[in-house]
Order: C-alpha cells, then structure tokens, then sequence
C-alpha cells in the first residue's frame, strides 16, 4: 500500500496518445455490434449492416479555449464543429449530438444561451439535431464535452488504416490559419494586459482568427466524394496537424509517406503572417493544428477524379513503410517529417 | 451592447430542469431518424425500424463527488453505472459507451488508471464496450463525461409519457440508502477534518455506503422483464429520487399518482440510520436520489406478472392530473407530495 502511494507518473510524461493506448490497452471489445473501438476517428457500431458513427471530444476553459476572446457563441459552434468533423472523416454523415456542459457560477444564463446560440446554429448549417445531454455546474471553468453520431455506408466508410504503397496523399483546404490566428489572438491578449486602453488589431486578420475561433467542418466534401462515386481508401481529420495525422495514419496502414513541399496548401494570408511572425510557413502547415481540413489517401485510379475537385490538393504518394515519412523541401532536400501536434509545437 | 452586459442572471435562479427546458426550447428536430430528443431518460434514434437510444451525463469533481471519500475505482465504475441505468430505463439494453475526461495534474497516471480500472470493470459486469473518448488536461478538478448507446425494441421501448390513470406505480429495490450512504461520509470527513487522528467508523454502515460509492443499475429487472413479457407503460430510473421522477413521469403522461407510503421500499438499515440522524424515513426515500432504481407504471392487467417478481413493489396508482401527486401515509393522512431532488434537500 505504502508502495503504491510512492509511485506517481505525471499524466504529461506519457503524452495524450501514450495516454490513452496506456489506459485502454486492456479494453475489450464483447459485443457482436462493436465494429471498430477505440483507435480511429470514431468508433463504428454495426447494427444487421446499418452502421452507427460515434465520436466524443470536449473543449475545456484554459486548456482548449480562452474566454479573454473566445465569443461564447463561436465556442458552442466549435465544439460541435470539431466532433462534426470526425464524423465526416469516417465519410458518414452526422445526424445527432448530445452535448455535455459544466460550468461555473460566473458563467450567467445569458452566457449560456450563448453558448447554446453557436450550438444551435452548427445543428442548423450541419443538419444535426440536439439530442440530449445535460448540464451541470462546475467549481470552476466550462467544460464542453460533445458526441457525435452519424450514419453511414458499409461499402464506403474510411478508416485510418486502409492506406497502400502507391496511393496518392491528398489534403483539403489550407493548413496553418488556424494556428497563426491563435498566435494573433495571444498576441493581443498580451497587448491588452499591458495596456487595455489598446484596441485590438485584428481586422486584417479576419480570416486567419476565423479559422480559429469559427473552424469549419468539411461537410461539403464528403458530398463531393459521394457525388463523384470516390472512396478514399484512408482518412483522418486535421485537429493536431498534418504531421501528426500523418503519422496515425501511416502507423495504422504499416506504410511511409513521400510529401511534397509544393503540394501543401497554404493560404497567402497565413503564408504572410507566419512570415511576421518568424516563422516558417510550411512548420505551421504541418504542425499548427485546429485546420479541421481531411487528410485522406487514394488509390492511384482515383487521380483523375480528385484532380479537378475544387479545394483538394494532391501532395504526395504513400510508400514503403521502411521509406519513412518524409517531406521532399521546395528546396530539393528531403526531410524526415516529425510527429508533433500543437501541443508540442513551442519546444520545436 | 452595455444593456446586454447589465442583465446576468444566475444560473441556480432556473434550477437544472428549468435551464434545460430554457436553452433546449428552440431545439428543432430535423433529422428523420431522430425519433425522441431531450426530455426523456435517452434519445432514440430510429434507423429504418432498428432503434439506437443514447444518453450523456457527467460527474464533476466537487459537485457530484468528493475524491476525500470516493475511490477512483468506484468513481469511474459509478460514471459508467449512472448512464447506463438511463438505457435501461428505457428498457432497452445498453451496448457501448464514449468516455471523455479532463483532469489536473495533481491526479497522476496511476491514479487514472484506477479510475480506468472501474471503468473496465463496470463494462466488463454490464457487458458494454468502450468504443471510444478522449483525455484531457483540465486546470482543475476532474470531470467525467460518458455517453452511454443501447439498442431497443420499437414495442418495448419505455417512455415517461405513457402512464395512464388506473395503472399501477411500482419501483424496484430500496430508497433513500445512497443518500444516507453520502451523509455518513460527509460526517466521517468532518470528524477527520477536525482530528485526522481518528479512524473512520463505516464498517458498520457497509450497506449504505455502497450504494453511494458504488451503485448498480438494474440490468436484472430489464431481463425479468423481457423473460416475463413484461412491457411498462412509462419508466425513469431514480437518479433525483423518487418524489423528483414522479413528478417528471406524471407531468410528461398528464396524470397525477396517489402513493401508499407503506408501499415504500426502504432498507432497515437506510430506516435506521434515519432515525439516528433525526430524519424522517420515508422524507429519505422520497428525496434522496442517487438510488438509481427504476421507478415504472404497469397496465392494470399486468398486475399479476409483477406480484411476484423480485425486488419490485407495487407502491400506488396513476390517478388523473387535477387530483395531483399525493402520498397516503402510514398515519392516515394525505400529503401533496413536493417535487423536490436532493439537490433541495436540504433547504427542505
């Protein structure tokens, strides 16, 4: 007993990811429905073939988020965004939330109804509903912990593992913005602590703190993949950088990645401000997280179809897993990619 | 704008269920699949005839537990136990569950893998899998969120709006113990707070202090149920205590209920420990909460089928709205029963 009241691992040593594979290695997995448990970004229940998406995550004050500048309203929308955005990366269709909130007595009514304004209108654009869930105080902080489930097709859902030597690596939208808009918006909480008679400089930015604080889940390409008959053979969402779901999605499908600088997309605004910030725009690209954009693989018949999709940026191959996972520099280098997430990001 | 920052009304002004009833009012449902949203024990979501049912509900470190007195083990056990007790009392058979949880880091990694162990351990006793989650850094306390799915029959899924007059209201086990299970512990901690030199005395109190820690949900009756072709006409699981989900029943079918308190259940040690705290018994079993037992009405007609199962107790009858909630009390008189949980008890 005395024993055991000596050992104390700090959660941190171990790292989110090592955190959970820790915790739930021991997980079994009894029920016949059970398709697919932990591991991915959400769990499939098969019911007689008709297949039930689930997927859970929460955002939680001073960890996730900063009310200094975090419009309640903008949050709500988020949390259910990012929960959305799991959903569609197993190429299913979200249908319905329950949403979990703690909250202290500093936060009013007002501030809740808010909250539930942005939560409400992600149901509304995303075609959600509300289902259930409760809310409960805290002593101190908000807590918003959100599952998703949605429907989807036995033939068509995509997972992390089903990646092969010879597929093309495809990423939607633009990397970075979202981190850099973090960066701007902490940037100006600092300047407002030092002086709040300064008003904050964000307009220019506006798309780059939108990014941030009003993420958006890309729905509209999965419609696009359903319209245009193509199955990826491997997907993943965006939430802690490409690098680091590159990562899990070459761990998962035992393969490598070759990755082409040039082929990753870069929105000027966040390619300007990574410069301000003296930063290197493609570390951002790869490492900034929160984009929320789909990091999916091909089968290489499939090239013809994704070429003239709009927003979907073609950026290398999947290749042996002895080859490693590489980014090939607009500079003609080649460089061992790391897997690190934003957390991570500062000690780089 | 400056109006808008004036009005701040405190969340306690609605209470819990006025709060949700607040914030979930323009929930609009858009989603055929989507067959019943908030305001039951779970939702249900219906796929072409196959029925999903899912709840969520969170403990939060300082309002529903104290970690002074509450082993991680039972405090994981008990989060997954809450949640599937709401499937059951649906009557349908939970299946799988989502855990999300944010802690500090004054809980080390061997203190989550305790709460971990009772996790494991409750979907190990109740045949659930945990299919998926997140784990998070919270700046303070720990927060469990768990979303529990089941499956149910469209013809045996129970609502809380179906009682009628005539039927029968039954309840399964025993009130009030998890309650008085909570008060001994709050004196124990008081006692060590003021001598830390002092052993607590709860070996004697075993009974009670179980069904605070570790409570069970009651897969038992939900097979009885099915074994004896046994359909309630309304169920809710008594998490408030029974005077609260009596109300929530009657008010959703639009009846009243007339109960017997010699119909009552209370355990003779729950009895006992009353009347040492100088409590009325009965004032326990009413609004204690935290039973998790199912409280459920029966056709007239199936009276016969539930005399004989175990562990239920046939306490009244469903009555019409105008004659109100009223208990019948041993003396002889007749009391409008007060639809107060346990979060009120104390001002009672």
């Amino acid at each position: 007993m005395a024993e055991k009241q000596v050992k104390r691992t700090d959660v941190n040593v171990l790292g989110e990811f090592g955190l959970i594979d820790h915790l739930t290695k021991t997980t079994r997995l009894t029920n016949r429905s059970t398709k697919k448990g932990i591991g991915d970004d959400a769990a499939v229940i098969d019911n007689k073939g008709f297949l039930t998406v689930v997927s859970t995550d929460a955002l939680v004050e001073g960890i996730h988020f900063d009310v200094a500048y975090t419009p309640l309203k903008h949050l709500g929308y988020k949390a259910v965004v990012v929960n959305l955005s799991d959903i569609y990366a197993m190429n299913a269709i979200p249908k319905q939330i329950t949403v979990s909130i703690a909250l202290s007595n500093r936060y009013s009514v007002e501030a809740l109804e808010e909250l539930y304004q942005g939560i409400h209108l992600a149901c509304k654009i995303y075609n959600v509903d509300l289902v259930g869930g409760d809310t409960t105080s805290s002593p101190k902080g908000l807590y918003i912990s959100v599952t998703a489930i949605g429907q989807g097709e036995k033939d068509k859902l995509t997972y992390r593992d089903g990646a092969k030597v010879g597929d093309a690596i495809c990423v939607t939208g633009s990397l970075g913005a979202a981190y850099l808009g973090l960066q701007l918006l902490e940037r100006e909480k600092q300047v407002f602590l030092a002086n709040p008679d300064m008003q904050p400089e964000l307009e220019e930015h506006n798309y780059l703190i939108e990014r941030q604080l009003k993420p958006e889940a890309r729905k509209d390409m999965i419609a696009l993949f359903a319209k245009n008959q193509l199955v990826p053979t491997a997907m993943i969402d965006i939430s802690d950088g490409l690098a680091s779901e590159l990562f899990h999605l070459c761990k998962q499908s035992n393969v490598g990645a070759f990755v082409e600088e040039s082929g990753v997309p870069i929105h000027p605004d966040a390619q300007m401000q990574a410069i301000n910030f003296n930063m290197d725009p493609i570390t951002c690209a790869l490492s900034g997280g929160e984009d929320y954009e789909l990091l999916f693989t091909i089968d290489s018949k499939d090239i013809e179809k994704v070429k003239y999709l709009p927003d979907v940026y073609i950026m290398g191959d999947i290749v042996e897993q002895k080859d490693g996972v590489k980014l090939h520099t607009k500079g003609g280098n080649i460089h061992p990619i790391k897997a690190q997430g934003w957390n991570h990001f500062e000690e780089s």
